[in-house]
């Protein structure tokens, strides 16, 4: 078993970099505070006799060598990067509990046949810069990385840019590295665990996403001497497309979620109707159809809302990924350990994206998940307990070790 | 007759001051674009034989002396700040009007008995300081200064600090200047005179203004794996309210008009179910109780929304006049002028709030309008024509010198 007070101390102390305004944190990627967190955990890496290998995007490889110099290594990871309004655990769990587990293995004097890699993916959260799961999914070759060094976040400044300007970019190509396999440990982020009582969720697959950056471009005009009939309001037909995001969510409930977290309005003034406004639709489910389904009826409706109201609407899909089917060797495996181990566990459906998505595109991938409070993340509160916490890395550790074999 | 190309000469000379992006200008109040712009015109006033006050509020007075040294003077002026992405005309076409008016009496060796005074006001726009019109609010009494100092801008900073920083506070007390009569030109800001044909809108009255901050607190959450029902998303409980708030507008159209021009949303992370949302609420009509019914059924409306998606909403004042009968004298005074000088005109009721709305409580006052392009205007293509811009400035002339005396 794993040292749970020492990831416990581990998870509060990486915590106290970029710390949020309500006990949570605010670390987003390649920030300052991005460097920083990145720099303990090679720290920690270091001192726990790992060598850190960094690619080109930034996503961190911390080796535990193996016993056989042909085996590929057993990949653990997830990323340290969070929301503005984040918590404390949401990627950090999976990244700082792949270090417990060396830990362990050191403390337990035990050598494994495969290497075992420990790590970091820059950013995963998507906040910054859309899409989500960025550097994993250029890993997993599904953007190239000149494309994604030229995403920008809200002040134009590019991803490749900062990711220098933190000193963390380094030369190794991206996505040389083969794995044996993946494994992932992560807070559910939804409330079902908590509900059913149960310490593990063996997740089997992860629900698709569907991201749409929609522009309404209206007319910027006087909010008091303008009349009615002569209004072109871009935020009043984003009210109504809005609405109709989530009457389509809940046609499909509890098969799909929908909504918009993100919204910039222009020029935002108080006596100016709207003349742009710009936000993302955020659809999820695990059927592939019905992501279809409801980005078809957002562009229908969308348009149809647009037109009666005089207004020109964009569509663009700005991030995404297929629902996907986790390897059933390393669910097994990560079944075996929780049963094992005498924790109750549940085989249940990612409602996040992760690394872990990208991932099973090119290694057996995994993922093993523990509750979280009233399901609540992306929020500050996001809570877990201790136990819950060391179960997870108990499950990944035993997952991990059979699979790299002893 | 004023000098037609001599103002157009001037607006285009201001309009170099912290240009837009589109041909208008961004010239927001407090900043380093309107102490330059402000200085610009101190020199043209000096240059024009002018002294120049200063009140505490930043309020300017340009001077020119009567030949009676105890009559009143009659006062002109409007604003030089702008809307983010504003137009060349909104406020200074009445500041540089006034400032021709000089130049002309000047050229034609004309003086008057009471001293006629150009005014600068500060904040008109009341984009980066709600509520607009706050130092001509403050002259006529409705604010108190300290509260005006205590305003804040997005960024936090406060009025008073900014005043100051850009070297524009005065000493003079705000309010103690007594008029004899105040006279604004303003573009009409709406598409009435540009679709009568009219050359002259004779300002009878103004419509009323009452802008409510709206406050809605839901729960930050993922938006990929919390699921629908327990959802608290603030941004689509606004979506809601925004539908009602136009609904309430056009239950009283053509009476009253509504919309919201400003919205933040709280974290605005893709991923991230908003957790909190503030917009301001601008609604306007010429009757006191179409305002004051529109302001209930926003509060009642808002509450029912807030109340059946279990999200928490709050209501604040923060901006609103009570409809305006502007002073039967001077309104004469402007329809004498347009007819005498041959100009076609319309009583017409203002759309937009201006600083004559408040001086009118302090002093008899009146406004000359002038047709805009479209009825366009806080956008950067606001546009008028010289001719138009000469009609209005002609008829304050000859509303003022007879208000003035010779
Ligand atoms: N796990 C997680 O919150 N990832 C961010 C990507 C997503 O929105 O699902
Ligand atoms: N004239 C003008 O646009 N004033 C700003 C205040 C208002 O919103 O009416």
């Amino acid at each position: 078993k794993i040292n749970g007070d020492r990831l416990w101390d581990s998870l509060m102390e990486m915590a106290k970099i970029g710390p949020g305004v309500a006990g949570g944190n605010n670390r987003q990627t390649l920030t300052d505070e991005d460097a920083e967190g990145r720099a303990l955990f090679q720290k920690w890496c270091e001192d726990a006799g790992c060598t850190m290998g960094l690619d080109q995007m930034g996503n961190m490889f911390a080796r535990r060598e193996g016993t056989d110099p042909d085996a590929l290594p057993v990949y653990v990871g997830s990323h340290l990067d969070t929301q503005p309004t984040g918590g404390k655990y949401d990627g950090v769990l999976g990244v700082l509990g792949g270090l417990e587990l060396i830990r362990s293995l050191n403390d337990m004097n035990i050598k494994t046949k495969h290497p075992i890699v420990v790590t970091n993916f820059t950013n995963e959260e998507g906040t910054r810069y859309a899409p989500a799961m960025l550097s994993s999914g250029v890993f997993a070759g599904i953007h190239t990385q000149d494309w994604a060094y030229d995403r920008e976040d809200a002040e134009g400044k590019k991803f490749g840019d900062e990711l220098k300007r933190i000193g963390w970019r380094g030369d190794e190509e991206v996505g040389a590295r083969k794995m044996h396999a993946f494994f992932e440990l992560h807070i559910e982020q939804g409330p079902i665990l908590e509900a059913e009582g149960k310490d593990i969720g063996v997740v089997t697959h992860g629900q698709g996403l569907s991201w749409t950056q929609v522009t309404i471009t209206g007319k910027d005009a006087h909010t008091g001497s303008t009349p009615m009939p002569m209004r072109r309001n871009a935020g009043l037909a984003m009210a109504r497309v809005l609405d109709a995001v989530d009457e389509i969510a809940w046609s499909h409930a509890p098969h799909a979620v929908g909504a918009a977290g993100h919204i910039d309005v222009f020029p935002n003034s108080r006596n100016v109707i709207p003349g742009k406004v710009v936000f993302t639709v955020d659809f999820r489910s695990p059927e592939l159809e019905v992501i279809e389904d409801m980005e078809l009826r957002l562009r229908e409706q969308g348009q149809e809302i647009a037109d009666a109201m005089g207004v020109e609407i964009e569509f663009e899909k700005v991030g995404g990924f297929d629902p996907v089917k986790f390897d059933d060797a390393c669910v097994t495996a990560v079944r075996s350990a929780a049963e094992r181990l005498g924790y109750s566990h549940l085989d249940i459906i990612s409602g996040a994206g992760h690394d872990a998505c990208w991932i099973n595109r090119v290694a057996p991938t995994a993922m093993v998940m523990c509750p979280c409070v009233d399901g609540l993340s992306h929020n500050e509160a996001e809570e877990i307990s201790k136990d819950w916490a060391e179960a997870g890395a108990n499950v990944l550790f035993h997952a991990v070790v059979e699979t790299a074999e002893i």
